[in-house]
């Protein structure tokens, strides 16, 4: 087997079999297909796309790349799952105390952020002691023990994606459906999942602008895992405004906290509560989607979640009482943004509000940049919510005089308001089985 | 200015600046761009295209990558010819003396062949002798004093070319008619040209096998010539069969001697004829093609065009006696392949005759392989011609018993007869300037 013929054979719209894609990742990960054919073939890939049964082949040899993790010791069925990212998305913080409170056991790996604010890593290091890193043993042990931990991702899991992922990243090759649904997946496989829950978002805010775009990459995701034996749902949710109030580190751990006693803003609850029934289904924990809801709500009202949350921090070292006591560092430059007029605030490109929280200093501009756990932005108003002229619409929270005045400049005419209310999209779109 | 942002723009189907441009062969050149940047870069162009501004843009950028040759010395117009490729194509040799006869100089640098047999080079390596490597210094006092010089490409003539072309050929992204374009147009406008006829060939025996794609590229590359200021006629002539009898080199050059003193086929008479016309008029010796052809003619009928041969070859070190000599080496392991039936000869696949006479020994399996310039294929018959039960077809020239057998093997059912004579297309097809 030659490369170039296989890059051809791609170049030219025909499918590739499941030993052709095995030749390809297993070389590519053993040096012997170099970065330069690599890149045409993802070009090729991004114009002629992949059959559902090549992207679950390239999926499965990914996966096969290194290591795998099997969690079978767990006992019952282990549910993992993965959002494709939006600005304020604390949703695993939230629904992981509350999925583990009814009873399917929650053991993830989750990556720092790249994006415009800190991945679930990033929010957890807010949290005073937490250890982000446990061995294997540890992390299985203390899933065994409270049903709940969140780690970095460690280990030779899917190098081929490592690889391939940066490669993409150089040569304008992220954005290809196929390449996108095979790396999510192949890192769910690899970490042992049995279900997998995806919360696939859209909008401005989203690295997918429309909903089809989403629903396409829904679609192939969820017929991956189902042709590799494992039970997917995917919910495609809106991403125009951020999710919740707060966006950075620190402040989304205080917004999940107040979530979990019960104070949680409404789109918030609905999407993790949505996520979390999902999750409870494929664990096999209960007969419905609206059965998991009502567990996971009582979970908040009788405080099993809140108490989760809290040993869980405990657990992995962090300073629980921290939390509870809102001791959690928050930057001390920050102004209110105060609205000119009185009227309904108009809906407004949460990808904005991501590009000012990482000016603040709460996103990374490379990946090995510091990030200022203590900044970011609290949305005071929503889209839809009504103001008057002089009230708070965001709260800036910036690392230094310099960086909050930035903020200022980037959140003028950010957030407009009208004498109509916004016709808002709704939150949850779809979900596909 | 970064990369992956402008192979996004390509990617994307937006066309890239003449600054863009630069900067992605410059610093290609100097190492600043990876090849994984380039292939990925290069199959985005093989899906979008380019405009023929940026086409052009790209030939600049690239002929201007290195060394660039000044042959403003040698007084008048200096026109160069390229060839596309084919099977039995040696019109170079046979129309390099006819228009230096008619007064216009010959200044070629060619490479040798990558295909089925080999490129102008190694046929002239088949004269005793001949020395394919002068120094610049030679070159120039050789077509100053005779008009005619034909040498191996050397030195540092548009290293991005040499680069990317090695990049391509391993990465499928040879076949896209821009970088074809650009690629051929780089190297004749490094060489100094200041006049360029091109033979654009199509057919199964070409790399064009559509006269549509044909058409395309040879508009591509006169649409560059003309933007750059280089007067470019563009032939397009049809290659499903070798052109003249002989494919191979010694085979080649003896069918050149015979063209010379007059006996020349028909097919490659026309065709040598046709674009050495085209050469005259571009070097501004003649008013019209017409004009041009009857002088061309003319060189043949007087011996001048024979004489300017064997002059040729003598200055560049070569045995000419030997060529009028018939001394040339000829594999002794040969053999007939006899018609089956009587009747007219049916066109058969340029291409096919290709690999045989590979089989045979007479081109290169990869760019270091030997060539042994004694073996090929004589059609003794050609499309449309009539042979009778028993009578020659081809004649097999290999390099050992082995290598003749082979070719034996591959010569069955190539040649076919039938009862009505087949339609041959048009020779010539088109003239595009």
């Amino acid at each position: 087997m030659r490369m170039v013929d296989l890059i051809e054979k791609k170049r030219d719209g025909e499918a590739l079999s499941k030993a052709e894609i095995q030749f390809i990742i297993n070389s590519y990960v053993l040096g012997d297909i170099p970065d330069y054919q690599m890149s045409a073939w993802a070009m090729a890939i991004y114009f002629r796309g992949m059959s559902l049964k090549e992207t679950a082949e390239l999926t499965l040899a990914m996966a096969q790349s290194g290591e795998q993790l099997d969690l079978s010791t767990l006992g019952g069925r282990f549910v993992d799952k993965h959002s494709t990212g939006g600005v304020g998305d604390k949703t695993t913080l939230l629904l992981g105390p509350m999925v583990a409170a009814c009873g399917v056991p929650v053991a993830k790996m989750s990556g720092r952020g790249l994006g415009h604010t800190g991945g679930t890593i990033d929010k957890l290091s807010a949290v005073p002691g937490f250890r982000v890193e446990l061995s294997q043993e540890e992390f299985v042990a203390q899933v065994k023990k409270i049903g709940l931990s969140v780690i970095a991702q460690t280990g030779n899991l899917v190098p081929a994606d490592k690889l391939l992922y940066a490669l993409r990243d150089v040569t304008a090759t992220v954005s290809s459906i196929p390449l996108i649904a095979s790396s999510v997946m192949s890192k769910k496989i690899a970490a042992g999942a049995q279900g997998i829950v995806l919360d696939v978002k859209y909008g401005s805010g989203a690295f997918m602008k429309t909903v089809e775009e989403a629903r396409m990459l829904a679609k192939t995701m969820v017929s991956i895992g189902n042709t590799l034996g494992r039970q997917t749902i995917a919910v495609l949710s809106n991403m125009n405004q951020p999710l919740g109030r707060a966006v950075g580190n620190s402040l989304e751990i205080l917004e999940v906290a107040d979530a979990l006693q019960g104070k949680g803003p409404e789109d918030l609850m609905e999407v993790s509560i949505e996520l979390g029934a999902w999750m409870l289904v494929a664990g096999d924990a209960v007969p419905n989607v609206g059965a998991g809801k009502v567990c996971l709500r009582q979970s908040i009202k009788s405080g099993t979640a809140w108490n989760k949350f809290l040993s869980f921090l405990t657990e992995q070292g962090g300073d629980a009482q921290a939390v509870v006591e809102r001791r959690l560092q928050v930057a001390p430059w920050n102004l209110p943004i105060l609205a000119q007029e009185t009227g309904y605030v108009q809906l407004f490109d949460a990808h904005k509000i991501g590009v000012l929280a990482m000016a603040l200093g709460a996103g990374r501009v490379t990946k090995t940049s510091p990030i200022d756990l203590g900044t970011g932005v609290i949305l005071t108003r929503k889209a839809g919510e009504w103001v008057e002229a002089g009230e708070p619409i965001l709260q800036l929270y910036g690392s230094n005089k310099e960086m909050l005045e930035e903020g200022i400049k980037l959140a003028q005419n950010l957030v407009t308001v009208g004498s109509d209310a916004p016709e808002l999209p709704p939150l949850i779109e779809e979900v596909i089985q």
